[in-house]
């Protein structure tokens, strides 16, 4: 038995294993919940892209960057595995940015995103000559400037463009629709007019276009549509005589959480990106392609493992309740997520049931009428599927330190990120003297 | 003007005053994002409450005590703070029960609630010795009452019964439906078996009967019939012999997040409540009473201060891009939650803005289409009413630190929680020797 794109599991003798670790005794071992990313699955998906993507270098002779984005899983253990790999870096924020840095990633292999960039930010990322801040306003254009020019640098910017692409996924993700907050209209010519007064600046360098439509993407014609429009700019740009090194079509990939629904591979997004922009060959020097994949990468490589701990029949359906819980893993109840769940030992009888988290809060439930093999009070539960936004959204909800990490490699077993304890939740308060 | 609820927001020659501190001095002195928690506003909160529910005492020479839902602002300053005023603790996890000890909650004001206690949970309980577990299912008791026999003790315990009462507010905090993950169904006799089980256990004693049916609920009518469906089941068990010392009718009074929707005070609640406990006083000899607020002790008395980093016009609105995020406060991207934005200075002219957090997701849009008085890059905003469930969900999300939260006080203003840096970030985090 197998589950979409989950290469590094296996089902051996009604067992769950990761990487050929037995899924009960790493929880047994490590505490649960516990988060377990495996590397193996990360250097395929990483891999996945690259391979793709080498045909756009050959084609071109210009680069193909993959910036992986660190909003995914910034786990400093992850990022310094994907740095070792090749991979540059989406930063989104200072914090991002120091733990790109840590990770030795090149800085002409980070570009930094966001609507709302701080002075600090900007001094940051020029002090480490990144390859380009991702421009979503003029204020912050003007911002750049003043800043660069104040440190006596030059700024390499490019120009998140906003192409109004509809990219069919949930609301809450979708980044490129003209309602969004993110990046300059091209229609009304705001992006063309911003262009033009960065050409004025004298401490910002125009380089690139920049473009994000939207996460967990399933379909690739938004991916095609968004390229169009993209290279379209650039011959616009280009007949104004504005040459454009780089073009970042951001992430948004999606991943196989219905393990009954195929999802493009990085190969097909290849083939119909890089179609596309061939079709430019002749109107532009086409440019350096930069991508910003984050759960292509990483989603597929996580296992949330959990213990049951209490069995509830009702009389409207029975309830399974784990050790994890919202707080570890927040995707089902801020998206309405659906996950995959497995018992880590499948036995012969199967059973509908509910599986929830302990936190007191209704959206804190992982599964709804999931017909699952039995399981029992004590059982360790597989979610599968959350590499990706899922320790990076956890939170100190209900009182509850955020899980341990391990990574499971070829070398062994490594706790990548230690678990929160009593101590950690009230670390940063302070008492007033008086109410001591 | 005033603001609903925010008795401790004052706005003097257009200027936004907390406490009788200026809003702008507080952002430019301690930093934004900022949580500012007002602890007048958080006293007359409690005491509203400890007034309209003496009543109770009065009329029954029972006990009413608070117990302070920790789940929605469990920092050390400000549940210490509650238990100087006297209030007891609801706690939901070995984490909250932690900070409750810490704060000094005497054991016998402090209940357990939840769905997946654990053997540690329970056992930290039992050493505490607290007034009681709210026992969610069968399996647990049965848990309690062997763990308390390997302890030699004997476990309070009372039972969270799911009444299947409609508390009409938003589906992710609704938790007394009848498909809802929490307690005991009573329609189908799972209540008074559990009960009936728990009579024939040597380590466990039954002390009361507990429901909360959800949270933000402004309608009083779903509390009346709460609290005749608790009473009715108090009556059943008194005509089988079982007496019931305590009853807990939870928490869920909503807050006025819309400052043109006024909402029951504690002093309607308390009416509501008590007539209908009084129409049960010749059937049973009353209990104590119960209760576990939460939102409606903090919530009012938090505001969030933002500063104004950029302002982007596009064709289709204005953005205000704020730097605080759902990081910072998760309410609006979780549950579409509305929150009072107003600029800490009152500017004559007025226009309607969009307001948007930093963080690269859609969902991180604090408000759509406000009417507002005008701001300008570099203004402090303040999101009221973020008391309650702001910093207990807030995250890393986006690589960024949680923000500072400071106390105004009649003695002066306290740090209460410092900010997370890029170190904190990572301090978790282990890179396997072989990735270095």
């Amino acid at each position: 038995m197998k589950f979409l794109g989950n290469d590094m599991i296996t089902l051996e003798d009604g067992v769950l294993k990761i990487d050929g670790y037995d899924a009960r005794e790493l929880a047994e071992r490590y505490g649960t919940p516990l988060y377990v990313m495996s590397e193996s699955q990360i250097v395929r998906n990483y891999r996945a892209y690259e391979d793709a993507f080498r045909e756009y270098e050959k084609k071109t002779g210009k680069d193909f960057i993959l910036c992986y984005a660190y909003k995914a899983n910034a786990n400093l253990a992850i990022t310094r595995l994907l740095s070792k790999l090749g991979g540059g870096a989406d930063v989104v924020s200072g914090g991002e940015l120091y733990i790109a840095r840590l990770s030795k990633v090149p800085p002409e292999k980070i570009v930094f995103n966001g609507n709302c960039k701080t002075e600090e930010e900007i001094v940051m990322g020029i002090e480490n000559n990144i390859r380009a801040f991702n421009v979503d306003s003029i204020s912050e254009l003007i911002l750049i400037n003043r800043i660069a020019n104040e440190m006596g640098a030059v700024a390499n910017v490019a120009f998140r463009i906003n192409p109004d692409v509809d990219p069919k996924t949930h609301p809450k993700i979708a980044t490129g629709l003209k309602k969004s907050k993110f990046g300059l209209d091209v229609q009304s010519g705001m992006a063309m007019k911003a262009v033009k007064m960065a050409l004025e600046m004298d401490n910002v360098k125009v380089v690139g276009v920049h473009c994000h439509i939207g996460s967990q993407l399933t379909d690739l014609s938004p991916f095609e549509e968004e390229t169009r429009k993209v290279m379209d700019f650039v011959v616009e740009l280009e007949r104004e005589g504005i040459k454009i090194e780089d073009v970042n079509l951001g992430g948004g990939l999606g991943i196989p959480y219905h393990k009954d629904r195929e999802v493009p591979t990085p190969y097909q997004l290849a083939e119909v990106i890089i179609n596309t922009m061939m079709e430019y060959q002749d109107k532009v020097d086409l440019p350096n392609l930069l991508l910003e994949p984050g759960r292509s990468i990483v989603g597929t490589a996580g296992v949330l493992l959990a213990k049951v701990h209490h069995i509830k029949e009702t009389p409207y359906g029975k309830w399974v309740m784990i050790d994890a819980g919202m707080n570890d893993m927040m995707r089902p109840a801020i998206y309405d997520a659906y996950h995959e769940i497995v018992p880590c030992v499948f036995r012969e009888e199967r059973e509908v049931v509910n599986i929830a988290g302990g936190l007191c809060e209704s959206s804190d439930v992982f599964g709804r009428d999931r017909n699952i093999p039995k399981v029992k009070v004590g059982d360790i539960l597989a979610i599968l599927d959350v590499g990706a936004y899922g320790i990076s959204m956890a939170n100190n909800y209900n009182g509850r330190g955020r899980p341990r990490m391990v990574l499971t490699s070829e070398k062994g077993v490594y706790i990548i990120r230690e678990r929160e304890t009593y101590g950690d939740l009230i670390a940063k308060d302070i008492v007033p003297g008086y109410l001591l």
